[in-house]
C-alpha cells in the first residue's frame, strides 16, 4: 500500500470508530424513546381505565397490549432473523473469539433486534434491552465495516480496506462498548465490558479506540437528551434512561454493614448460580418447542406474555393497599399516571399499593424506585418477597423466548429487590440505607450470574454516580462471583456452550495434557500443487469442506517436496474465476496476475453475502485440463508446529494469535513436507474426547 | 501436581494477591504520613520564623531543610541501590515485557525506593511520589512472590510455586496496579493503569485478581485514615492523599467552552510533546553527570534543590500582596500554618501572597488550591503565568537527578496552572469554573506526556468523584493525545529507548518486512546432544553466554540427527550441581533423577539472587568425562518457526507468546534438524539494522 492508502485507511479506522459511537448513541436513544412512549401510553390508557373503576376493561386492555406487541416481536424475530432472538452478547463474545455462526450481524438482524427490543420491553416482559443494545452496536459496527450490505445494494468503495477479520473485530469491538454506553450512559463501564467479556484479543490501541467510540455514544446521547428536556419527546422525560441518584447517602459503615454485605454477597452469588442452573434446563426445553417452526415460537412468547400479565395485574390485585407515609408531601403519595413511587392502582385516596408500584411500571422505573433512598418504609417484607418470587420465575421463563431479550435488567432487577428484602431483615441493626441495599443486592446478583466483575462494578458506579460507594460494591462482587463459580459458569459461557459454537477457550481443556499436535489431526492431509491442474484445484474443493489448504512446492520447482505455504478457499475461488491458466506447468508472474485481479477481489464478503461457489464458475472441459499457478495467492509464512509439540502449547499459539489453520510440520526427515493442518475443531474438547474415548477413560 | 498442590497454589495465589494489597496500601499510607510531617514540620518553622519576621533566617531553614532531605535521599539512592532512582515505572513496564534488568525489584531497591520518596518529595522538589509507588507495589509483590530475598535469609518454602516468570509477572501486574491505588486513591484507575500502560501480555484472569487487589488496598487506605481522623497521626490530616472535591459544578456546557475545552486539548498536547523533547535532552545530559560516580549525583541533587529553593522563596518574595476577597469568612484568608488556601507569607493582615500559596505548599497542596472552585479572583493571571514557567522548568530539570521521582504530579501541577492560566484568559466568555479548568489542563498535560488515556481518566474521575465531568476530561485527553502523537512517542517509551532496555513493541519495526527467520540468526548454532559428556555441556557453557540451547536426539537414540528440544542454562547447572552422571552414553530414568532433584531447584532464583555459575561446580575431571542425560530437563515443545517464516510474523508469535527462545527449523530435508535460535536480541531493531545496513540503506 501507497502512503495515500496508508493515510486514507488511518483516516477512516477513526472516522468508522467515531460513526459508530454516534450511530450507537441514535439507535440507543430512539430505543429508549420508543420504549418510553409505547410502555407510557399503556399504562396511561390502563391507568385511566382504571380511575373510572373499569378494572376488568383495564385488565383485558393491559394484557391484549402486550399480548399483540409480544407476537409481533416474535413474528418478525421468527420470520426475517431468528439469529436476533435472545441477548446477543453470547454471539458477539463468539464472533470476537474467532466463530463467524451464520447472519449474526446481518442487516436483517440488526433491523429485527432494533424493533423486537422496542415491542418486547414494551409488553411488560421481564427482560432488558441492554443486550440487544450490545448486538446492535456490534451489527451497526460490523455493517459500517464491510461498507454497507451487497445484499441491499448499499456499499461504499472506501470502506473496502476494512474487509479482513481484524479490523471488523475491532469495530465489532467497539460497538459492543458503545452499545453498553448507550444502554447504561456508561462509557467507561462499555470499555471495560468489551475487554473482560466480549473480546478475546485485546490490544492497547484499540483501548483508546473503543474509549473514543464510547464517548462519542455518550456525547450523543447526552445532548439528545438535553433536547427532549424541553418536552419534545412525547412521554420521555427523565426517567427514559436507568441513571440512579443514589449520591452522597454513604460516608462510613461499621462492621455489622460488612457483615451484612458479606452475607448479601454469599446469598447473592447462591441465587445466581442457581438461575444459571435453571436458566440452562429451560433453555434446553424452550430450544425443544422453537425447533418446531415460527409458529410455537409465536404460540410460546404469547403464552409467556399472557401469564407475566396475570402475574403483574393479578399479583398487585391481590395486595392491600396501604396508607401513604405522613411526612410526604402532597401529590407525592398515591401518584396517579405513568411513573411515580407510589401507585395508586384501585385503592381509595390516601393509599397506595406497593406491589402495584414495583409491577405496573417499566423495568427502569421499577428499578429506580428499588433503589431510591430515604424510602425504607415504602415496600414491606411481603410485598418484596412476592416480587422477588415473582421476577425471579418470570425472569428465567422469559429469556429463551424468541424475542431480542437482554439479561442485564431482570438480573438487575431480582437482585435490588432481593437486596431491599435482607435491608428490610437486617432492619435497623444497621446504619445503611435499605436503597443503597437494593444497589449492593443488585451487584451481587449481577456478580452471581455474569460473572463480571470490574465491568459491572464500574457500570454501577456510573449509574448511580457516586464513587463513595465502590468498596462496598467491589467486596460484595468478588463474594458473589466467588461463590457462584464454585458451581457453574457464567451465564454467558453456559449459552455458548448450549449453542454449541465453538469457542476457544483461555486453558485447554485437561484431556489436551498428554496429547501432541499430530495426535489429533484426522485423515491424510489434502495439498495442492504450487502449480496445480485446474481440475484437480475444483475437484479437491468439491470433494472436501476444508477451507485452508497447504501447498506443496515439487519438481521441477524444487528439488524435493517442500511446504510452500498455506492457500484459502476463497482466494482459491476467486483465483480460478480470474482465469488466470497456462497450457503448460509453468509459474505465472505475480504482477500478471495482480494486473488483472486487485487485491480487493479477494477481500472478505460480508457476514450476509453469499461467498463464491464452485459450481458458479462455469469452467469448461479444456479449461480444466489446463494449470493454474498458486504462487500469488499463497500465504508463504503460515504458522506450523511440529508434529510432537504438547498439544496445549499448540492450543495456546492457536489461541493468543487468533489462527484459523496451523500446519503441522515433521521433526524427522523422509515424510511429506506437511502432516496435516489444525483448525479450530481440533481444539476443541468434545472433539478430542471423542477421538480419544477409550484412551481417556483409562 | 497432586491436587492438593494446586488447590495450595490456588489459594496462595488469592492470598499472595490480597497481601500484596494490604502492604502496599500501608507502605501507601505510610509514606503519606511521613511526607505530611517532614514536609508540614519544614514548612511550619518556616512560617513561625517568618512571623517573627526574621525572613532570611527562615529562608536559610527552608534551604537547608530542603537540601539535606535531597542530598540524603540522593546518597543511599547513589550508594545502596542506583535502579530506584527516577519513576520506575518505564522499569516496570519493561519488566513485564520480559526484560529482567538488574535489581530492579530487590530489597535494596524497595527500601531505597521507600525512604528516597519521602525525603525527595518533602525536600520540595517539583516531582511526585506516584512513579515510585507503583515501583515500590512491584518491588513488593516480586518480594512476596519469590517467597522473600535469600539474600537476607528471609525465605519462606510455601511461597515456591510462584518462583516463574508467569506467576511473577502477574503477582508485579497487581502490584502496580495496587501502587497507583495507594498514590491516587483511584483503584479502578489503577487497574486500567496496569492494563494500558503496565503490562504487555494481558488475561482476563487477571484483571479479576488486580481488581481484588486493589480493593484491597483501597481499603487498607481508607481504614488507616479513618484512623487518623481523630488526629492521631501528626501532622497528617484530610490532606494526605490528594482528593479533590470538584463535584456537581458543572451540569451542561455550551458550545463556548467545547471551543475552550478544544484550545485546552491541542495546547496541552503541544506543551506535553515538547516536555517529553526537552526531557529526553535533559536526561542525556545528566546521563553523562550521573555516570561520573555517586558524589557527582550527590551534588547534582543538592544543586536543584538549591535552586527549586531559591525559586519558591524568591518568586514568592517578588510577587505582591494581594487584599483578601472581601467575601471570605474571618480566618480564612490570609491562613498561617501548613496548609490553606491564602498563604500569608510576609504580607500585613488582610492581606495574602498567591505564589507562595502555591509554591510554600507540598506539591498535592498546591494541585488542590489550583482545582479548587469558585475561587476565580484568588490567582491573576501574572500569578499564574509565573508559576507555570516556573513549575514546567523545574519538573524538566528535577526528573534526571538521582532520587526517586514522579512524574505524575509535575505534569498535573503545570497541566492545572496552564488549565487556569487559559481559564482566565478566556474569562467571563465561558461558563465553566477555573477550578475546573484546572482539572480539564491536567488532563490535556497528561495526555500529552504521558499518552495514556483510559487510566488518566478514570483516575482524575476518582479524584474529583464526579463522573459527570467524564465527557469533557475525554475530549480533552483525546486531542491532546492526537496532537502529541504526532512530535514524539510518550515520555515512557522514551525512556525505555534512552535506557536501552530491549523492550518488544507491539508491531514490528518496518526494516523487518522484508526478512525471514533465518536472516537473522547470527553464526552456527550451538547444540548439546541428547546424552552429552560433561566436559562437553561445561566447555558450552563457559564459551557462550547464550541461556538457551537445542537438544539434539542422535544416534544411537534416533536413527537421523532430530531436534529433541530446549535446555536451559539455569537448568543445566542445576543437573550438573547433582551429579547424575554415568560412564557410559546411556538414559538415565527420569524419576531417578527427579528423585534427587526436587522440581523446585530448577526454580527461578529472585532478581537479587545470585545466579549459579559454572566454576561455582568444581567438577573433577574424571567427572568431566561421564555422560550426563539431559532427556529429564529438556523443553520438549519448544516453539518453533520454519527458515523461511516471515520476520515480523515470527515476532508476533514471539511478543504475543512471551517467548525467550524460539528454534529455527529447516524447511528442507537433508539440514541439521535446527538452524539457530532467536532471542529477544534478534528482534531489536538496531541489531537487525546492524545486520542489514548495506541492504536496508538501498
Amino acid at each position: 500500500r501507497g502512503k495515500i492508502q496508508v493515510f486514507h485507511y488511518q483516516v477512516m479506522k477513526w472516522v468508522l470508530a467515531l460513526l459508530v459511537g454516534s450511530i450507537v448513541g441514535l439507535v440507543g436513544f430512539f430505543n429508549n424513546i420508543a420504549v418510553e412512549n409505547i410502555a407510557g401510553y399503556k399504562l396511561l390508557l390502563t391507568s385511566n381505565l382504571m380511575r373510572q373503576d373499569r378494572n376488568l376493561e383495564a385488565f383485558l386492555l393491559y394484557m391484549a397490549c402486550n399480548v399483540v406487541l409480544a407476537a409481533s416481536a416474535a413474528a418478525i424475530c421468527a420470520y426475517f432473523a431468528p439469529a436476533a432472538a435472545g441477548s446477543g452478547i453470547p454471539e458477539v463474545k463468539s464472533y470476537l473469539n474467532g466463530v463467524d455462526a451464520h447472519s449474526i450481524l446481518a442487516p436483517s438482524t440488526l433491523f429485527v433486534k432494533i424493533i423486537g427490543s422496542i415491542f418486547g420491553v414494551s409488553a411488560g416482559f421481564v427482560l432488558g434491552k441492554e443486550g440487544p443494545m450490545v448486538h446492535t452496536g456490534a451489527c451497526i459496527a460490523a455493517l459500517l465495516g464491510q461498507g454497507g450490505s451487497r445484499k441491499y445494494g448499499l456499499t461504499w468503495s472506501w470502506l473496502r480496506y476494512f474487509k479482513n477479520d481484524l479490523d471488523r473485530r475491532d469495530l465489532i469491538t467497539c460497538g459492543a462498548a458503545a452499545g453498553v454506553t448507550a444502554a447504561f450512559r456508561a462509557p467507561v463501564g462499555g470499555v471495560l465490558f468489551a475487554l473482560e467479556e466480549a473480546t478475546s484479543w485485546w490490544r492497547s490501541a484499540l483501548l483508546w479506540r473503543t474509549f473514543s467510540t464510547t464517548a462519542v455514544a455518550l456525547m450523543v446521547l447526552k445532548s439528545m437528551i438535553e433536547y427532549c428536556r424541553s418536552g419534545n419527546c412525547g412521554l420521555f422525560g427523565e426517567g427514559g434512561l436507568i441513571m440512579f441518584d443514589v449520591s452522597s447517602r454513604v460516608t462510613s459503615y461499621t462492621a455489622v454493614d460488612i457483615i451484612a454485605v458479606i452475607i448479601l454477597g454469599v446469598l447473592g452469588g447462591l441465587f445466581g448460580a442457581l438461575f444459571n442452573h435453571l436458566l440452562d434446563r429451560v433453555l434446553r426445553r424452550y430450544g425443544r418447542i422453537n425447533e418446531k417452526g415460527a409458529p410455537y415460537k409465536i404460540l410460546l412468547t404469547a403464552f409467556i406474555s399472557i401469564i407475566t400479565s396475570c402475574c403483574s395485574f393479578g399479583l398487585s390485585s391481590l395486595s392491600p393497599c396501604i396508607p401513604c407515609p405522613r411526612d410526604l408531601p402532597a401529590g407525592r403519595c398515591p401518584t396517579i399516571g405513568r411513573s411515580g413511587n407510589f401507585k395508586k392502582f384501585w385503592c381509595p385516596a390516601g393509599q397506595y399499593n406497593a406491589l402495584a408500584s414495583l409491577f405496573l411500571n417499566t423495568n427502569d422505573d421499577a428499578i429506580r424506585n428499588l433503589f431510591s433512598g430515604g424510602t425504607d418504609s415504602e415496600f414491606n417484607v411481603s410485598t418484596l418477597l412476592v416480587f422477588y418470587t415473582a421476577i425471579y420465575s418470570l425472569a428465567l421463563i422469559t429469556y429463551g423466548v424468541a424475542v431480542p431479550s437482554g439479561l442485564f435488567i431482570p438480573v438487575i432487577l431480582s437482585g435490588a429487590t432481593f437486596g431491599r428484602l435482607l435491608g428490610k431483615v437486617f432492619g435497623s441493626a444497621n446504619g445503611l440505607d435499605t436503597g443503597l441495599f437494593a444497589l449492593l443486592g443488585a451487584a451481587s446478583f449481577l456478580g452471581g450470574t455474569m460473572r463480571m466483575t470490574v465491568s459491572v462494578c464500574v457500570i454501577l458506579l456510573e449509574l448511580t454516580n457516586d464513587l463513595l460507594l465502590l468498596p462496598l460494591i467491589m467486596l460484595v462482587l468478588l463474594i458473589a462471583k466467588t461463590v457462584a463459580d464454585i458451581f457453574n459458569k457464567g451465564v454467558y459461557d453456559q449459552i455458548v456452550r448450549m449453542k454449541g459454537l465453538p469457542f476457544l477457550e483461555v486453558h485447554g481443556d485437561a484431556c489436551m495434557r498428554s496429547l501432541v499436535a499430530i495426535d489429533v489431526v484426522s485423515g491424510p492431509v489434502i495439498t495442492l500443487s504450487s502449480v496445480e491442474r485446474v481440475g484437480a484445484v475444483v475437484s479437491t474443493l468439491r470433494r472436501t469442506g476444508h477451507n485452508g489448504f497447504p501447498v506443496i512446492e515439487d519438481e521441477p520447482f524444487a528439488p524435493a517436496p517442500e511446504l510452500c505455504g498455506l492457500v484459502l478457499r476463497s482466494h482459491l475461488l476467486v483465483l480460478l474465476q480470474g482465469r488466470m491458466f497456462t497450457r503448460t506447468r509453468v509459474k505465472t508472474s505475480a504482477t500478471e496476475v495482480f494486473r488483472k485481479l486487485k487485491p480487493f477481489d479477494f477481500a472478505k464478503v460480508g457476514s450476509a453475502g453469499k461467498p463464491l461457489e464452485v459450481d458458479d464458475l462455469g469452467l469448461t472441459d479444456e479449461e480444466m485440463e489446463m494449470y493454474v499457478d498458486l504462487h500469488p495467492i499463497t500465504n508463504r509464512s503460515p504458522y506450523t508446529v511440529l508434529e510432537n509439540m504438547s498439544l496445549v502449547k499448540a492450543a495456546v499459539l492457536f489461541r493468543d494469535l487468533g489462527l484459523r489453520h496451523m500446519c503441522v510440520v515433521p521433526r524427522t526427515t523422509g515424510r511429506p513436507p506437511v502432516l496435516g493442518i489444525l483448525t479450530r475443531h481440533d481444539f476443541m474438547p468434545q472433539y478430542i474426547r471423542g477421538l480419544f474415548q477409550n484412551v481417556l477413560r483409562e
